[in-house]
């Protein structure tokens, strides 16, 4: 359970899934704002109250909140077991699995760009990883909501069940010996991520069927973690086009 | 003036740009990473002073400094009247442009990206843009010492120098009527990127060459601007090399 606050943050929960709202605040301003906000509540049947916005304020603890929060339970997440049954059938399929993200701002920049390129799934390892909060809410700009994810406790047991329906799963990887230019990219993809710090961890890495790097300066170690996530999906989307 | 801590952060500045540390501080632990650092400082001829770990912790107010903390100068910017000199030689070149962005962590991530993929200069608004803090500094983890930044006051200005010495200038946008799946980039280059909320002002879209947009998904309206920036980036980089 968590705490989410602004307009447009507010906003996507009321479309897209109401139904986690558990309390809703809403200040006082008669102005277009309140009335969609207020509209969209009793069109999903979700009660809210209306108080001064200083009252929001130490709600949050914060003054960005537009006059608008909501505290929300963790969305529903897929698990394990659903993986085979969600994927075997599609032909073109794109899989984004995150290993031990730490922090919540790539975490959830990572979510926006996987809906951002139509990614099918992203599988997260639930120990070790950050914890859905509202920052990666936030950063995610809702996308959370409308992504499959996949939460799960084993990824090397996820990423052979994705083998086993005919994935091929590519690790990114600093000390990869592909190239992300040269790679091409099977109807059904599965891409890895590792932490910030320490990349994908050893037995993840040794299930994957192909290790690659994006090449870069020598003058600089890495990029930063959504920012390589980004650019692998954008590959990957590219590619799936032509 | 700011201060940066972390083994990582005060070991660049000590390899790229020592003249620019004006304090530095060392918890005594006498481990690698003191010898290390001690021996850099003496070698570049920075004094230091050996102080207790808590004493750290007060001077930054937080304890993730792993013992190092170094207070610095801004570093050294470029201005506009040094653009059409640094660049108009160049036969292939690529350079970043920066349009007031906001988040501190964003810009520090585009400059670390524009290191890695060889950009040749990154150009940026002085007022309007995020000041270079610690943030800043940490999230571009020390790209903003080893890149050719301009720091200018007017863009609009500094794209006409550019376009005079015969850069193609290309702005991201979400309405752009190009796509960067399709556009074909000249030799020399520069991408204008706008800031989170609003994009590219209106006179400096109209001094662009050409609007293009990343397309993605409806479901969402648009990427972090890191990781949008990130992926220009990639892409001119991956076509520069064919």
């Amino acid at each position: 359970m968590f705490l989410i606050s602004g307009y447009h943050a507010v906003e996507s929960v009321l479309t897209s899934q109401p139904k986690l709202i558990t309390k809703l605040y809403i200040s006082r301003t008669k102005n277009k704002r309140e009335v969609k906000i207020t509209t969209l509540a009793k069109t999903a049947d979700i009660s809210f109250e209306l108080i001064d916005s200083k009252k929001i304020d130490l709600i949050v603890n914060h003054s960005k909140h537009q006059g608008f929060v909501a505290e929300i339970n963790n969305p529903y997440f897929l698990t394990e077991k659903d993986i085979t049954q969600r994927l075997k059938n599609m032909k073109t399929s794109k899989v984004l699995i995150l290993d031990s993200i730490q922090d919540p701002r790539n975490l959830g920049a990572c979510l926006r760009s996987a809906l951002a390129f139509e990614f099918d799934a992203v599988i997260i390892n639930k120990d070790g990883s950050s914890p859905i909060n509202e920052y990666v809410f936030k950063t995610s700009v809702g996308a959370i909501l409308n992504l499959n994810i996949f939460y799960v406790t084993n990824l090397s047991r996820s990423i052979k069940l994705l083998k086993d329906i005919g994935f091929w799963v590519i690790g990114l990887d600093g000390n990869g010996e592909g190239s992300i230019f040269s790679e091409e990219y099977t109807s059904k993809t599965a891409v890895v991520l590792g932490s910030e710090g320490s990349g994908i961890r050893k037995l993840v890495k040794e299930n994957c069927d192909h290790l690659i790097k994006i090449p870069i300066s020598n003058k600089i170690e890495s990029l930063n973690i959504s920012v390589a996530a980004g650019i692998i999906m954008y590959e990957l989307k590219k590619q799936h086009l032509n």
